[in-house]
This record gives C-alpha cells, sequence and structure tokens, in this order.
C-alpha cells in the first residue's frame, strides 16, 4: 500500500520479530526495513532506535515517530528532527519487566540478601533477623508509566512507598510528593531510593554529592533510568566513604561501562548492563498499531512526546 | 486470671513483643513468659517454639498448644506430646515476608542476576537480552498458605505458575497439578522450582537424584520450606554436574550449615540462613487470639494441626 508504510530502524532489536507483531495488529500496514525502504515518499510513520544523523529528512511525507524504547532523551537531543508528531514506545510487558527488575532490586537490600552474599563467600552463617516490608521505607523518583509501574508493584508487596514526581500523582498505597521541597525530604526519609526519572536538560545530575548527602547514611540506590541522571563521580565516593552502602546500577553516564571504571571494583555495587526494561514486540505492536491507526484519524498518537518538554 | 493463662517459650523469638501484641488484641489473657509460669494447673494454652522434653506434661489443664512457626514438622515428631489440640501460626506477614523471598530469588534467575554478579567480578559488561516473564516457567511445590501466596505473587507479577499439593487447589492464574504424575510432569516442565511442601515423613527426600534429575538440564531450584525434603548429598551433585544451574536455598539437613560443608564452595548456591519467613508479633497475634477465643467457646483453632496427618 504505497503512501501509507512504517520504516523500521534499530540495530538492537528484532526486525522480524517486529514485522510479524505489527502484521498480526495491522495487516494492511506496509512495513518496510531499512536499507530496504523503496520510495522514500510512500513512508509516513518511522518506528526507530538510533538512525543516523538526517534519517527522518529523507522521508518527506512522514507524519509519525514512534521511538522504539520509553526513554527518549537521545532522540530528543539530535539536531535533526523534522516538524511531526513524536511518540515513545509504552508497553505493559515493558512496565512489567521494569516492576520485575525494581522490585528484584529493592527486596534485595529489604531482605538482607547483600549481607548474605558475602557471607556466603567467606563460607559463614550469618544470621540477620528479618524486618517486615513495612518497615522498610522506598522513595521512587519520577511516576511516569515505568515509575508508576515500580512504585505499584513495591506497594503491593507491603513496602511503605513514597513517589517524587515533577506534576502531583495520585497512586493507591504511594505517598506523593512533588517539588525540590519534596525531593529533598524524600531523599531524606528513605532507606532505599529508586530513580525512573526521565532524563532532560533539567534532570541532568538530578542526584549529585548534596542530594547524596540527604539520603541517611547507609541508604541505598537503585537506578534504572539513565546513568545522567546520577553524578557519577559523586556516586563513587558517597559508595567509598559509606553514605550510601549499596547500589543497584543498570545505567551508566558511558554505556558499555568502560573497563577499568571505578564502580568495576566497588564490592557493595551490583553492574547490570543496561536490560532493566525492554520492549516485547508481541505486547508493544498493539499500541504502535493504535497509534497508526490514530494518526490516521488525523488524532494524537498514544504516548506523545513534546520535544519541548522534551518527555 | 487463673485456670485461663497461656504460656509462652522460646528462645528465638521476642517475649516482650508478643506480650505487648496479644495485650492489644486479648486484654483479659494471662501470659506468663516460661519459665515465670506461677501455678502451672492455670495454663490452659501454650505458645511455643521448641520447648524441652516434657513441657508439655506439666500442664495439667493445658488445651491449647500453638506452634510459634508455620513448620510444625519438629513438633509433630516429639515423643511427649499429650492429647490436646494443636495449630499452627500463619499471619498475613508471615506470607508477605514469604512472598518477597520467593519473588526476590526466582526473579533473580529469570532477569539473568546470576550471570551478571559473576561478569561484574570479573569487571565485564556481558550482555543477555531479558526474557519477557510469561515465557519463564517457574512450579511451585506444596500450596497451602505460604506456598499459596508465593504462587499468586509470581502469577500477578507476570511468570507462568504452575503448582503442586496433595489436594487439588484452585489459585487464579496458577496451573494446578496433584499426585506423583503431577510432580514428575511439573519438574519435567520446570525452569525454576520452589520448594514449599511441609516436612513429614511422607515427604522426607521428596527431591533426591530421581527427581533433580526430571528437571530440564540446566534448571534452578529454591528451596525455602525444610531442607529435609531434599536430598542435600543428590543436591551438591547435580549442581556439580550442571543438572542444576543454580540453587537459592534457606533451609539445610542440618542448621547451620555446618562449616566446611560443600554446599559453602558451590559458586552456583546463594545460601540464606534460615529467614526466608518469620512471625510478626504485631500481625500474628490477631490470629492466636482468634484460636483462643474460639477454643474458649469450645471450637477448633485457626490453622489446626492434625498430629496423624503431621500436618
Amino acid at each position: 500500500m504505497s503512501q501509507d508504510a512504517l520504516v523500521f530502524y534499530s540495530r538492537v532489536d528484532n526486525a522480524q520479530a517486529w514485522q510479524a507483531a505489527l502484521a498480526a495488529e495491522l495487516p494492511d500496514l506496509d512495513v518496510r526495513i531499512d536499507p530496504a525502504v523503496g520510495d522514500p515518499a510512500d513512508i509516513r510513520y518511522a518506528l526507530a532506535w538510533a538512525p543516523p544523523a538526517g534519517f527522518f529528512a529523507r522521508f518527506p511525507n512522514l507524519e509519525l515517530v514512534i521511538n522504539l524504547g520509553a526513554g527518549v532523551d537521545a532522540l530528543m537531543k539530535r539536531d535533526d528532527l523534522v516538524p511531526v508528531r513524536f511518540a515513545r514506545l509504552n508497553d505493559p510487558g515493558m512496565e512489567a519487566m521494569m516492576a520485575s527488575y525494581v522490585v528484584f532490586a529493592v527486596t534485595r537490600y529489604a531482605r538482607d540478601i547483600h549481607i548474605f552474599e558475602r557471607a556466603k563467600r567467606r563460607g559463614e552463617w550469618e544470621y540477620v533477623h528479618p524486618r517486615p516490608l513495612f518497615e522498610i521505607k522506598v522513595g521512587v523518583l519520577g511516576l511516569g508509566e515505568l515509575g508508576a509501574a515500580a512504585a505499584k508493584a513495591l506497594a503491593n508487596m507491603g513496602f511503605s512507598v513514597t513517589g517524587w514526581s515533577r506534576s502531583p500523582k495520585d497512586i493507591p498505597g504511594v505517598t506523593a510528593r512533588t517539588g525540590r521541597e519534596g525531593l529533598e525530604r524524600l531523599l531524606g526519609e528513605s532507606e532505599i531510593v529508586v530513580c525512573l526519572v526521565p532524563l532532560t536538560p533539567q534532570t541532568h545530575h538530578l542526584l549529585g554529592e548534596r542530594e547524596l548527602a540527604l539520603m541517611p547514611p547507609g541508604a541505598k540506590l537503585v537506578n534504572v533510568s539513565r546513568g545522567a541522571l546520577v553524578d557519577e563521580a559523586a556516586l563513587v565516593e558517597a559508595l567509598r566513604s559509606g553514605q550510601l552502602a549499596e547500589a543497584t546500577l543498570d545505567v551508566f553516564e558511558t554505556e558499555p561501562l568502560p573497563e577499568g571504571h571505578p564502580l568495576w571494583a566497588l564490592d557493595n555495587v551490583l553492574i547490570t548492563p543496561h536490560v532493566a526494561s525492554i520492549t516485547v514486540p508481541a505486547l508493544a505492536a498493539r499500541d504502535v498499531a493504535e497509534s497508526i491507526r490514530r494518526v490516521r484519524r488525523g488524532l494524537a498518537p498514544l504516548h506523545e512526546v513534546d520535544p519541548r518538554r522534551g518527555y
């Protein structure tokens, strides 16, 4: 179907899985996998992750760009964007993946597993009396779709959860805070802080030396959003001094985390290779199809991104 | 209040916390902490964990023994029991604690964290593409209160969960199996097996060499019930051969796990010191109070144990 085609671009995602998933949801959609694009004038939609410079300008009839992931910071800071609609991917699969990672990381600390892991390596039975989960205060920074899903999952498990977001959010079982004062209050009262804020120029180094010092001595940090939300030099120092007892990091200022980076050598850090959440084509294709249907009818896509706001 | 008193015995639980929690629920109950028991004829109820031999026979008017924990195997195999009613503790706090431990242990494997932990120690960024949770088959052996809570929590997170129990159980989202054939089928189809079966003479070494060999090569085992449910020598051998890729063990045939035991030296085993679930007096006291009210009215207590059945 000419003049109503979608171009797919990604070097990390499975193009065939996406093609099959989109065909199941929207059989009439003509999906073309870059570089087999055909006539560029046919392309009205792009589903793309990190395409090369000048990519979007190649398609004169482009109307919608869907970012192949939840974090649009890399897309928004490009200087080659064209004046079309932008949307993020968000699918229930991605929320479930993120929630499972956050639940794992928080529960590992709450149940003292990091202590038992070290005792195991020494071959020692070291008893620590468990604490009920409602005694453990967890702060979630960022209550967008992924942050809200993680906060809900933690609250459902029985943790005492406080959330912080730019605009006030009402999530059952989650105490809500906003603004600079709300951020400082959350940091001061949380034993475990989970970072799920989108990266924008305003949130770059949101957690620096000063903010890390506001956390209770011996607190734990989980960063599953973007590395640059945390000042990595200040983080290393806080982990060395004991101001932070532990950290679970899935994202870094430079990825892959370079060989010899000081974080590798810290025994109180768990490092994972940016895997907290991924898109599952079979689940995410529903939202992509719905966004295309909406744009065909002249409506806004799902999960639209405002380039002025940056997310 | 004479002739309606409760005797409390435990060397590991906090007697004062229990006294306060029981006073809040049942202000008229006379709680006596061993050895300050007064006239033994006053005692009608015992709330006890591992009391010395001959303990129960000291109280001529004893009517009810509540085991200070969910596992009654140690109590049931005593040869000094008296003909009274027996009950287990079961409180929502205990279920939440157990569910959190099981969710942690299963998710750690599902999200490939054991692989990332090793890569971290080598200082290497080793990428493994995440799998959606619905692709991961988890088998839960035992669907009593704790097993059912764990199975539900796993199903809610998005895992594919199959449960096995003596009598058929209907848990939303959990495929049910029973009998020897059901056990073998569950073992053969589960990537991760969680053991939450009560220990009785019939379930001793439920998982031996033969059963471990039924699991898919590279499967993972989580044991949070009792050590003797698993033949520990066969377990060590399966973990050495790679038939089992990983195990998370909270319970052992001998506790504390003796120094120099072969499990300590296995890099593919996470050991925790029998902490998966504990009783929270403030939450559990409600059930204890209700059981006492029922026995006062001539009714059966909550969570009654049948000494002939053993649980």
